[in-house]
């Protein structure tokens, strides 16, 4: 079922270790069916060296039912599913506790545009959210910050924008595909790691301007794209 | 004599090496046998490429002599036996210089729960012992870092907060197993560097609030535990 | 057609990512045929991966028209032909977005002399550009990013400074070869990194001495030079 | 001949660089035979690729002539013949830019003894050297370099503080062997991270106690140590 999922979201998993993003067997990795509405996501807990597309789990994007695969999803699986009912477009979704960008969720603080390398893929200051309240952890605690990151995103575009930092938490990382997020998942942490570093050698730091910010995201993304081959 | 202790104690030796925490011949992993009361330990400044399950020393738990094993084992052995004499349930122990758990400890200071990778390990701030006094030192030092560390947890549970600093020094992890002690010991080092990072972009970062805490590290641990596969 | 200068220029930037200045297909690495006037460039978003002399593209120094090869030249070319048009005896550049040379881009700081390491290759502080205006970035952005840098170089020596930081953007360096440029572009990450951690333990750092900075520069370049094997 | 010197000196050079303590052709390892008073030492800018024992060069102490060899000596070597001068037991010496300790030296401070990682090999603070004056630098400055070092160790113990900090330049560190200088090396850069990263987190951070230092240096050092195998 899917076989083609799962081995696209098998592969990013183990990517998304590849890059040096994951502790142990922390972060996981999702990716959606768009015609099916079905979801693939990293079973939970499992060791990466153990990781095959058969060991991927298959749930119902509706109503979150387990559809295929012997093994417990991802216990972060309820605030995948409300990113993907929520964002039109998303086809992959990358959870991490990469170190830096982890160390921003934990600050509490959004992650400013200080340059151009964060301008190439987020348009604009990477948010924060807010606290979970006490009633929102001790109810179903992994869809309400599925519902909280919704919330962040209320006047925002997730397609401009696609990493966010879940307050105390860490990161959430999307795109088209599994393989899209992964990248925005890398140069989230990458990001992160260079803001921290320009906080520490300037203490009045300052985003780059607006023009400069659509200028580079505008030269990667959208119609009038030049970056690449097409 | 205990070969499956051995080769349990030389792998996770081996394991705290590959996993980064080791400079030189730093670190030592202690496992215990709880039938027979018996402690394996590595031997003493022994590099860890001529490490192999014979060269591991056999102590008793209650007289601390060596029981079998050619080589003298770990200088901190008087550590390991005390916390396996007066924390039930310790299977393994680890003790490593690594270099964010160690700064900490330098520092002075245990590491606040500024997150939920730190929540989900260890329920609370990792507490950090006082320094020894000069008399402590002058004596019987190794035994008297056990009893401080001892001293430490009088008010807290040593199976929710596995690690601790010793003040000036560095850090101990432990667990139900030498492996679990291990996976705790590189989690406490990640911990340490992403609190390290929070300061640093956030000069009054604050603790995570206790719901939170307590619902990540109940998710991992205890019987209502609904994280990995059961 | 100048198929050394394609070797010479796919090396180097193979080099650039092996050194670890490299985050997915970012920066790239130019070279200078002197007598025909030709520019070898990587081209634009290409995995590392797939790079190989046959894809390396080549372009008229004085039109910037491409003269050889199917890709899309990288889109930092202006700026590749701007430096080359205004700074003698130049035959490699290189761009990365490194991580702690861009640190320092987004601070908006030169990167200040605060030891013989930085002296042995740069004699003086490492300049950083004005930010752009508003009217360059929204025109030939690329061509002005070229103009800015040049006119950082009003009354400095690009050989005695084979380095630039672009504010809010990252590094240039260059060099004789293309094999030069990329030393200069290792060592500026080095430095970069020696001098955010200088700041660190010392608020009052301050840069060496013009005696010192000289004889460290003088011993490694110019008629006099004395370090290496002659 | 001293063909064993040369082959430990080789061996020593590579060790520098397989423990991360290098970038590009920096740093150098020298050896003393004390019977025949000759120091054998790394040629100058020579790749670390292409460092054999037969391109070691071999010098008089006594009269710092080349008695061996067909390359270059390294720059440094006036410094290295003044430390085997001044400094009764040492038969190794390493100079390296390593990361941290250079920005120690760039801040022009010593490395206080925050803990028992720098106490196991260092009995007090890693002095850092008066910057030297214009004379100095102007004149025979490598060999100046070598005179400030032994000034600094007016009233210390080389054995008991086996490396120092240059001003402005970055550290030596020396032992009984060209393997043990390599040991000190390693820990020094350990050390000097771990010390930036203790004053990251408490501004406040001060030395271990005096009673603690002694206790772990001696335990590793003197007729009374107990660490190893014995």
């Amino acid at each position: 079922m899917l076989q083609a999922l799962r081995d696209d979201v098998c592969a990013a998993n183990l990517a998304v270790r590849r890059a040096g993003l994951v502790t142990l067997t922390w972060g996981n990795v999702s990716g959606l069916d768009p015609a099916s509405r079905i979801m693939a996501i990293k079973p939970s807990g499992v060791s990466y060296d153990e990781l095959t597309p058969d060991r991927i789990v298959l749930l119902s994007l509706d109503s979150g039912e387990v559809l295929w695969g012997d093994l417990r999803p991802s216990s972060d699986t309820p605030t995948h599913l409300a990113l993907y009912r929520a964002f039109d477009g998303v086809g992959g979704i990358v959870h991490t506790h990469s170190t830096y960008a982890t160390a921003w969720a934990q600050a509490g603080r959004g992650i400013p545009a200080y340059g151009t390398t964060h301008a190439d893929h987020f348009r604009g200051e990477i948010p924060c959210t807010r606290m979970l309240t006490s009633d929102e952890i001790a109810g179903a605690y992994e869809e309400q910050t599925g519902r909280v990151i919704v919330d962040t995103y209320r006047h925002l575009d997730p397609r401009e924008r696609p990493a966010v930092l879940v307050a105390g938490h860490g990161p959430f990382a999307w795109g088209p595909t599994p393989s899209a997020a992964v990248e925005n998942a890398i140069v989230l942490e990458e990001v992160a790691r260079m803001a921290a570093l320009t906080e520490s050698v300037a203490q009045e730091a300052r985003p780059i301007p607006r023009t400069l910010l659509d200028r580079h995201f505008l030269r990667k993304h959208g119609k009038d794209a030049y970056y690449g081959q097409r």
